[in-house]
């Protein structure tokens, strides 16, 4: 089917493990491209340079942010994190599809930027599982994760925003509804005209 | 999840393979429920009353369309099929997902009944494969064959009324197309919002 490539946007507040759950789906979907966002915080013990976010001082950052080389940039608990434009806008052009972790409010960017973007949040069931999620990771202070759970009430407002809800109370479950979504939003009518004229031209 | 059912339609031409399609997807996914539609066309010879359809006669469908129990009926190569309206609402008004195979027509008259119903169009590739698809079902002769595929044309073309398309090449594809078709749905937010305001009232 020939058409251009879909951008989905997921989200969630911190602990909600949209990180484990989209590695998944990347292992299992094929022709999904991945944007590495560009982040000035420290990388956790278990984060790749390159892999999990591109690392990078200030400077670089800001240097960047001058030239217009992000979709969306923020800054969060100190740190800065973004989005950059060139892979993004190239795969979609190539017809490839584009899946983004990005925070609430750089998905609200998004959406105005791409209005057929496919917003999708993702949130344990509830909000003492969030808490439990956090401190399982154990990756930071009581402070850190005090901010995180508090920044998690503005983002659980900015749900209606958003196309799908995903919960991730079960890891399987979580990566089938997202791999769902995915293939669902591939075979959306209004995604494949091209595909669809074809084939009532070709009708005899 | 507390919300209302989803109606989900699918209809496609004559020799799209939607029963064998439908048939899988029920067996794979846990709590659809199916409305068998009344016919007054003769079975074929592996169809089972009840089950595929509500094999009636010509009076007794009348009697029905009379009473107003039908959501829609049509008349097509000189038979008549109706969509049943008191189980459908029955299971959308107890939560319950509904899936319905029923004609491009009828499908049209149930999204202007239920503007929020689902409307999926199996179709395969290209026209050749329908045809050749005809042939293999082999239960019809060349005249009714050839009305089948003459109609298919005006079939194709409500086409863009419909909100996804399933590609029936392989079998095992467009199950899981529809199978992700209907999780998608059960995860927009627009069908959660009961669920979305109460863990936005639970987080402190």
């Amino acid at each position: 089917m020939c058409r251009k490539g879909i951008l989905f946007v997921v989200s969630g507040p911190s602990g909600a493990g949209k990180g484990t759950v989209l590695k998944h789906v990347l292992q299992k979907l094929p022709g999904l491209m991945i944007s590495i966002s560009y982040t000035t915080r420290q990388p956790r013990s278990d984060e790749i340079d390159g892999l999990h976010y591109n690392f990078c001082t200030k400077d670089v950052f800001q240097n960047m942010v001058d030239n217009g080389d992000f979709l969306e940039h923020i800054e969060k608990f100190g740190n800065c994190y973004g989005t950059p434009k060139a892979p993004v806008s190239l795969h979609l052009n190539a017809g490839e599809d584009v899946i983004l972790e990005i925070e609430t409010n750089g998905a609200a960017n998004i959406k105005k930027m791409f209005p057929n973007a496919v917003l999708i949040f993702v949130t344990p069931h509830n909000f003492d599982d969030l808490e439990k999620r956090l401190n399982r990771r154990g990756s930071e202070d009581d402070k850190a994760k005090e901010q995180r759970l508090k920044i998690a009430k503005s983002e659980y407002r900015s749900m209606s925003h958003y196309d799908y809800i995903a919960i991730n109370d079960d890891l399987d479950v979580c990566v089938d509804t997202i791999k769902a979504i995915i293939t669902a939003e591939r075979g959306k009518i209004k995604r494949n005209k091209v595909f669809a004229q074809k084939l009532l031209n070709t009708t005899p």
